[in-house]
């Protein structure tokens, strides 16, 4: 395999783990929108806070390990930031 | 260069950004253990906790990667928390 192959591969590889934490974040505040009129945990918004953390952690390793560019690395965190302020806004709405 | 060569620079630079990472957290728990007789910030340990969790996600990104070995990533790991018990045992004695 050439360098610029490899490389390819690694970013590749990286972006893919980043995306599916990023899934399983977005999947969360899934399921706190569709609990929103049954029941509500209260440590959610924790649990989404830390796992949120650790994903903007990771990115910000494979920025500086230059396997992900910065702009890629903020989309991510971004959309997860827009899916999640609806979430709050949906459960201030119900307070 | 290589694609071997370029793998392990990537490796190289993987490890030295994670004990880059490592070492903040050191000198967090130097400077508490320095301080253990004049005064303790409450928000120490809470702050030791995040950036712990933190630097661990970094790692096991890494680990999934393929940048790093598992047993440099626990190593890492437990040796930092090694720092951190006798931390909590110096903390614990003195109340």
């Amino acid at each position: 395999m050439s360098s610029s192959d490899l490389l390819l591969n690694l970013n590749q590889k990286a972006l893919s783990l980043l995306q599916e934490d990023a899934d399983k974040i977005e999947k969360l505040i899934e399921v706190q929108m569709a609990n929103l009129t049954t029941r509500q945990c209260p440590l959610y918004e924790e649990v989404l806070d830390t796992q949120m953390y650790g994903l903007s952690r990771e990115i910000d390793f494979a920025v500086r390990a230059g396997l992900l560019s910065e702009t890629v690395g903020k989309e991510i965190l971004s959309k997860l930031e827009r899916n999640l302020a609806q979430l709050y806004e949906a459960l201030n709405a119900k307070k």
